[in-house]
């Protein structure tokens, strides 16, 4: 109690300080929204600046090396594992690295250990001969537990690609802790709130409970362990941040351990800025913090974002089109009350842009409202285009359903921090499952061992003869392959989650969550634009199925024209919502693990090339291997109605039914505005 | 198929052979019931004799050197951990060892590493240090999983002893592989019929769906293991056994792979002999085998089941007072059809009790029927006068509900053989929750910190005053206290069979049963007489609390005298039969795990001792401290009446509320039965 006395000093009291964990009322309660401009902001300290030069000679080593630094190959990953690291003890506001050296990478085998093998050996490392033993031996891994439970038909799917970038092979991600309870609270408490929040598990013991009960004792020891860890560095974690220096830190440390604890595809960091400004703002206040200073904290803990990594195998990367960490941190917004949430660090935050250059990571989103006050947007627009590394989401849109205190996992998933969590779930590819319906389920790339075409869905009837498709037809037999799509895909994905709950639990972010939280369940569809501008080609032009010589349909003969997604033409537009209404409620219909709430993405922002390879030719033109249209784009090159039509199309798709977000590429060059920059 | 013909050759095909595992099937077709008598009998060969005599030269060493002849400290015991072992590969005509030594117990950390350590030092052993690590970092125990999931409440109960004996701290066992299946079938088809049931749960992947496919995969890894555990001894069990000396090897290495893989209180081994005895009529027939060399087989089988060993810790033999692995062997019994299922082979394996001298394990135990065949019944008595080591169940009783291929697992507990498993469960303290029900749920013994009487149940209304119990309102309190105890215990099972599955599975019997079994969830009481004679006593005489300087009732004055259980008297067997009625429909009506159907047993055969041990004075006049009866035995010396009015009591007890079996320890000398062997 005089502990949090002294570190809650001037914070204005309500819900939060009443024994309830409750950073979005502390927030509310504290912070100062700004609406000036960034004329306050300090450029980097000397500090900031060697700091930084070591990393680029450290990325520029890296980038010789072949991509790997260096990677431990024996001390296995977890929270306390390694000792302290540092780049610049003296230099070095804000510590803490993954490992005990900058830039070595970690061993993480709880979600794979041939994966970990295979990782290390693409950059020449070998694994310990004693870790395989144990993780092959003793300790099963989410993979092998995956592998085991599949079916056959899931195997089959994920082999031809109609389902693509499962995480089965790699952690799942998308999970936020809130690791802003980590500075406001200290770990203690959070340790004594979950023993409690154990305690009311009680009355019959069902699995669900006993799970429930066995999950909240590994949260624990890893809210522990994250006490070692911090002790390594000198920190006592035990207790609330008193400074801002703290607040960045304990943060920081709580994040740490995530990726330490974590392989994720999406490691995202949640919605720090603001929270940190009241600490800031009252280290300013009280005459013992300076802009400078003040910057110096954040550049340095971007830094620190920065340098996250993690070891990955070739497929992954290929997926992935590159080795995202997707550090997001969700910037600004407003709040429900009317009040902006932009604040004097919502400035600082980006300016990091400026003082240590560009970056993909961490992955700055703004969140956007036509209200955002008007010298932030100046602020953001200048970084934009001095960077071109900033994202923007609908604040406009997502706060109506998530509130104030969401933020954006990986991309574009919204959840509430601490409250929500999301159990990712890849893709299903609609242009292939397209074909499927077509050819009853055979695909039209890939061949059993006889050199037959791959049966993959039950033998549903093909569409027959060498007329032009019927569009009635086709949408029949495309909505029975969707059927069945979607039932395999979710169950596949129930297969997964189940899993790394069992092998590969996120025992530390949870440890950062309400003991009860809602679970998204999230599905995503591939291939929407191509899906549907194949049936606007059937339904609308004449399109002629080409067989191979096992009666396969491999191509096809397009007579006429056909109006294309893209264009705000309501004759394709529809074909989209309709595919997403139908895919959606097709995966709604069945059972979801740990009664998790459906939901779908429209969202590939690189991988669409991916499953583009996988994908033969469509009724739509495109040829066999051509990427796909990355999330909700229209195809590359038919949207001719300009820019705008081009947006009225994407903002036609509901998003009722593609809950977890819609993305769409867009880039706009100072011309395409019709002004330059003077 | 070829190989089936060469192994089936001269057997009757039926159901067994048609792509079914049937093994009744082939039992009923093909086995020879045997009325004769034991004239043909053969005596010890000089091998049997030789390698007993090392067994028993071994036996002396290991008492010398405390208990423990030796012990793995350092390889984990699985199904294929350690290379061949002998005693004298020369002499032993049925081979294979828990380690790659005779008599050098084998490390078993899965149910828990604390215990494994344990027991080690308990012998002067050192667990290596790299296992400890392993099991305590990476690798989660049965134990670990279990006490991260109690209640606060559970472990009160369980360290007030009103529970005792929960398979917590040690394996569960009462799980019996259908061994025989090995012998019959041979790994591969078993391999491939467990791919097939796999096959068969498809559909929605619920969590019991997805976990189910999983332990089908860690059955089948299981079997591949087994095949390579027997490869080391030179044999290969992909295929069926072909003679009779395969077939008891083949099925003796189905059990050591269990006893390798598990370390369950209860380890035992089915029901074999008659089974064995077709392989071995037909080799006699065949003119490929002697009596003598037949004896031998079975000689040596059971010197094989007679040095299975497990580490134990210290507070396991107090439990068990002892370090009993009751390889349970059910012998006899009558077949559906009217058949004896006797065969000679019965008679050879309770003659290892003359060539091998009496043993308490393997647990020979005789399914009795009036209507077994008369030189059978002679030959048990005489062995039994012998040697006083065979133990007698009903058959009578149980066939009607198992049919006639169950057997006993323990010493009580009827399964059919591969169809049926069970969660043990230890007991529940009958005669203790009566004193907590006059005490309020506060203990008679134990007390907290500040040296108070330990709480232990909700604090519910203790009977007030000093003046005689009345029966209504001790019986009122009773009842409400059973209601609270059964439901905790049966919670706290819930919470010990979910970890066991998770951490210490018993894949490799599970893969010798019936992909679905039916599971029984085991419960049982303890302390059945002295309840039953406490409330005769405070109805029928008076009895006085007496309280001590906490209030607490720790001792009782009687006055006058009331009927006692055991006397064939309504009075007190009335009490006896509501006791056993009212707990076990408390009991079931609680959610139990997987479905399982709850079952209650009154069996304590030893273990009688250490409860008794925990328990207070009670109204029956029993001291604090001194036994409680074994099972459902009257109080010892309180049976008046004679034996025949004690069996009487026993017998009332109803077995449909006790399907876990019922346990009536008693001696009889010649005396008591009025003749002498003269």
């Amino acid at each position: 109690m005089m502990m949090n006395e002294r570190a809650w000093r001037s914070f204005e009291r309500g819900r939060w300080a009443q024994d309830e964990v409750d950073v979005r009322d502390f927030i509310q309660r504290n912070y100062t929204p700004y609406e000036g401009d960034s004329a306050f902001l300090a450029p980097a300290t000397e500090a900031t600046k060697a700091l930084w030069a070591q990393v680029m000679e450290l990325t520029r080593e890296e980038r010789a090396r072949g991509g790997v630094y260096d990677a431990d190959t024996k001390i296995v990953s977890r929270v306390n594992s390694h000792g302290a690291g540092y780049f610049n003890k003296d230099l070095e506001k804000i510590v803490g690295l993954q490992t005990d050296a900058p830039f070595k990478r970690a061993l993480m085998p709880f979600g794979g250990i041939r994966m970990a093998e295979e990782a290390l050996k693409m950059y020449g490392y070998e694994l310990d001969g004693e870790v395989k033993e144990i993780f092959s031996k003793y300790r099963k891994t989410h993979n092998d537990g995956v592998f085991d439970a599949y079916t056959p038909e899931m195997r089959l799917a994920r082999h031809a690609h109609i389902l693509t970038g499962l995480p089965d092979t790699y952690g799942r991600g998308r999970i936020v802790g809130d690791y802003r309870r980590v500075a406001l609270y200290g770990v203690d408490y959070l340790i004594k709130k979950k023993e409690e929040d154990k305690a009311q598990l009680a009355g019959d013991m069902t699995p669900d409970k006993i799970r429930d009960r066995e999950e909240i004792a590994e949260q624990v020891k890893a809210l522990k362990q994250l006490k070692e860890m911090a002790a390594c560095y000198g920190f006592d974690l035990s207790r609330p941040a008193e400074t801002a220096q703290e607040a960045v830190q304990w943060l920081y440390f709580g994040y740490l351990a995530a990726v330490k604890d974590q392989n994720g595809a999406a490691m995202s960091i949640g919605r720090n800025s603001t929270f940190l400004d009241i600490y800031i703002q009252r280290d300013l206040d009280e005459g013992t913090l300076t802009e400078e200073a003040a910057q110096e904290l954040i550049d340095h803990f971007v830094m620190k974002l920065r340098v996250v990594k993690f070891m990955r195998i070739r497929e992954y990367n290929e997926l992935f089109s590159g080795d995202p960490t997707w550090v997001t941190e969700s910037i600004g917004g407003m709040g429900v009350d009317g009040r902006t949430l932009v604040t004097k660090n919502s400035f600082r935050i980006l300016h990091t842009l400026v003082n240590l250059g560009p970056a993909p990571e961490p992955n700055l989103t703004v969140l956007w409202s036509k209200r955002l006050p008007r010298a932030f947007k100046t602020f953001c627009a200048e970084i934009s285009i001095q960077t071109s590394a900033i994202q923007y989401e609908s604040d406009d849109l997502m706060r109506p359903e998530m509130g104030d205190d969401y933020c954006i996992a990986c991309c574009v998933s919204s959840m509430r921090v601490g409250k929500d969590m999301q159990f990712f779930g890849a893709r299903a590819n609609l242009a292939k499952c397209l074909l499927y319906a077509i050819n009853g389920g055979k695909d039209e790339l890939c061949c059993d061992k006889a050199g037959n075409p791959l049966q993959v869905s039950p033998e549903f009837a093909p569409v027959l003869g060498d007329g032009a498709l019927v569009y009635e037809d086709v949408l029949k037999k495309y909505d029975q392959m969707m059927t069945w799509l979607a039932g395999l895909y979710v169950n596949t994905l129930n297969v997964i989650h189940y899993m790394h709950d069992k092998y590969c639990y996120e025992a530390l972010e949870m440890a950062l969550h309400d003991s009860k939280v809602r679970r998204f369940f999230a599905t995503g569809v591939a291939g929407l634009s191509c899906a549907a501008d194949s049936l606007s080609a059937i339904k609308y032009a004449k399109v002629y199925p080409i067989r191979n010589e096992k009666g396969i349909v491999t191509d096809f003969k397009i007579e006429g024209d056909y109006p294309k997604y893209g264009n705000n033409d309501d004759r394709a537009d529809e074909i989209a919502v309709w595919l997403v209404k139908t895919f959606m409620n097709k995966v709604s219909s069945h059972f979801t693990y740990r009664e998790s709430v459906p939901t779908m993405s429209i969202l590939t922002i690189t991988s669409n090339v991916v499953y583009g390879k996988k994908t033969g030719n469509t009724p739509d033109g495109r040829r066999a291997g051509q990427p796909l249209a990355p999330g909700a784009n229209p195809m590359h090159g038919r949207d001719h109605n300009g820019a705008l039509a081009s947006l009225e199309s994407v903002a036609k798709l509901p998003y009722d039914y593609s809950r977890d977000g819609i993305s769409n590429t867009f880039s706009i060059t100072p011309n395409s505005l019709g002004k330059d920059d003077d």
